[in-house]
This record gives structure tokens, C-alpha cells and sequence, in this order.
């Protein structure tokens, strides 16, 4: 399973959240056509993509939702709990703490990191936000693992040097900066004017048909 | 230009977002390969994507960075301003209203939608913030176009059906619920929660080598 595409472990994760919320209304049983139409992918790419983690379900019934959510879990979570940092805690950094607070079990938001000194020693959800200047005491302490930029953009180089100089083992740059890091260090990047100009180019070649 | 493929769209967008970044440090020429490693993509890509909008670099000092934003921006930009508003002002519809503000001159963040009677009345860096029982009215009024979506999940479907009911043509969908539209509105749908155990995923992977 280590071979595992990275887009298959994104599809993995989007099937796993939409399985929860079909079991909390208390769908037993799902078909990859339906699994299909909330993803809006195809039915073809849902059953590839269990098939993979060697998974079927019946013809009649389709998949066990709890038996899916439950193998998709073994699949992409660590056994162990993973520490997760937040570097930067505006209102992105704010809400991500927030959005995470008991979401998943083993992966678990230990510390948050700022530089106004009306926040540091304070607590956002019960997170402790430590000085940036402490990062690397802080997360070699903690043995946090993943570190998720909110910070400004002047600021993305800095900490993302800071972090893989702590041990960081994965990063989340939500900055609007590119960032490089060396090998052996997985980086994911996600900016938000790329998604709106996405949605943007749509709205504008529709009203031009 | 109409039927540029959605990831080209996304990409040229995060193309611009690192020309500008390299002109604000007054680098007036750029390779395809200084491009891709900004990216984590290859050279040939960066080539054949700029290739498909009609530009072409010289040789020796490769693409002019001030006409490629400008091509760019003639592609993925309106011409036009688009409206866009934010429904659900807290912590991450804050973080997005800031965000956009003064990024991109012809995507504007013109209203914010909440129900907390606190916050219907005042601003947000400037944005007005409205009740969300006048969603379709100021939705008209302001003829805005895109919504960005960042309401707790139990409101998704709701806010979703209010805003196409309201004429929308593009939805943003930051919450942790997917959504369905109608033919005709674009959707987009990001959850910080995927990107986080895709970073988990690699990280559990790296250690049990």
C-alpha cells in the first residue's frame, strides 16, 4: 500500500468523509455510482480506486459503508498518533485549529506558532501557541511530524527553512509563496485565488457563449 | 480560449502567481525549467501549457515575465469585473475576505452573508457583511456571480440552493460537505482536511521504510 498514487489517497480521504456523512444518516450499504455522483467523478474511477485496497462489494447491495470507512482508515492513518503544528495563527491558521479539533483521531493538532506576543502563551481550542523563535525546541519536544503554513507570504521561506530544519516531515503551504524542500520531505500547496480563478474563468466563458 | 482544459486554467493562474512574484524581485526573463521548479512540475509541461495560450520565449533568455502575466491575465481574467461574495464570516471566511482584498482588481469580494446578528451591519476590511435571509436580494442588487462557501457543514445544502436559486454561476465550496449543482454553475470544492492525510499518508509512509 505504500505505492499508493497521491491522488488516490486524496480520492481515498474525499470517499472516507463523504462515508461518514451517508453513516451518520444512517446509510448502511452504498453503490460506487453513488459514491461516484457526490465526488463528481465516475463510477468506473470510485471501483478502481477500491479495488486498489482490495475491497468489493456485492452486486445487489453494493459497499458496506462501515466496513469501507473502517479500511480506507487502516489504509491512510498511522496507527500511531502523528503531531501536527500550525505555523501562523491569523484567521486561516485560527480556523484550520478549529476545523481539526476532533476531527481525526490520530492526527492531532499539539501546537500552534505566532510572533504577536499577545498571543503567545494563550490558547486557540485548547491548542498552545508558542513563539516562532521556539520552533525547533518546541517540535522536537513534541515530535510534531507535519507543520501547515498560514503565515504571510514574506514570511513562507523563513519558516518553511525552520521547519524542515526541526525535523519536519511533511508540509502544508497555504501561503500565497511557493515553497522548495529537500527530499525526504513531502510538500503540499494549496492557494486559494487558484481555486476563485478557476471558478472565475468558468463564469466568464459561460457569459461570453 | 473557451475550452482550455480546467487544470491548464489552474495552472496558468499558479503560473502568474509566481511571475509576479519574481518581477516584484525585478527578474524581467524567465526558462521554462525556473518556472517548473517553482511548480514541482516538469519543463515540458510549463512548455506546452504556454505553448496552448500561443506564447513563445527565445532561446537564449527565455519567457519576457511582464507579457506573460499580461497574456495570462487576457486569458483567465474577465474583462469585466466579477462579483464574488463570502457566505460565512467566520475565522476562514475572514481569512478569505482578507485574503483577495486589492489581489485581483477584477475578482472582487463585494458582500459577506452571516447569520450572527452581531456581525450583519458592519464591515470586513471594508466587505459588508449581510443577513443571509437577504441572500437573493443582495445577490441581485449586486449582480455577483461567484459564491465562496465557508458556513459549518449542516448549512451546506441550504446555502448551496440559496445561492444557485439566486443566479450564481460559480460556488467555491470550502466546507467539509460536498454539494450538488445544476448544469450551468461550476463548482470547485476544496476540504483542508484531504491535503492534510495526503501529507499524513506520506509521512506514515516515509517511517515505516
Amino acid at each position: 500500500m505504500k505505492h499508493l498514487p497521491h491522488k488516490t489517497i486524496a480520492r481515498l480521504s474525499q470517499y472516507r468523509r463523504a462515508l461518514l456523512l451517508c453513516l451518520a444518516k444512517g446509510k448502511t450499504h452504498i453503490f460506487s455510482h453513488e459514491i461516484a455522483k457526490i465526488q463528481h467523478i465516475t463510477a468506473v474511477q470510485v471501483r478502481r480506486d477500491i479495488m486498489l485496497i482490495g475491497y468489493t462489494g456485492t452486486l445487489r447491495k453494493g459497499y458496506n459503508v462501515k466496513e469501507l470507512i473502517d479500511l480506507i482508515g487502516n489504509i491512510i492513518d498511522s496507527e500511531k498518533r502523528i503531531d501536527v503544528c500550525v505555523v501562523g495563527t491569523g484567521n486561516l491558521g485560527k480556523a484550520i485549529i478549529n476545523y481539526f479539533k476532533g476531527r481525526r483521531t490520530k492526527l492531532t493538532i499539539t501546537a500552534g506558532f505566532d510572533i504577536d506576543p499577545k498571543k503567545i502563551g494563550k490558547k486557540i481550542t485548547g491548542v498552545p501557541i508558542y513563539n516562532v523563535a521556539d520552533i525547533k525546541k518546541i517540535i522536537q519536544e513534541k515530535n510534531i511530524r507535519i507543520g501547515v503554513m498560514t503565515v504571510p507570504g514574506e514570511q513562507t521561506t523563513e519558516i518553511c527553512d525552520m521547519l524542515v530544519d526541526a525535523g519536519i516531515k511533511g508540509i502544508l503551504n497555504f501561503t500565497p509563496k511557493p515553497v522548495n524542500v529537500p527530499h525526504g520531505v513531502f510538500l503540499e500547496e494549496y492557494d486559494m485565488i487558484t481555486s476563485l480563478e478557476k471558478v472565475a474563468f468558468f463564469v466568464k466563458t459561460q457569459n461570453e457563449l
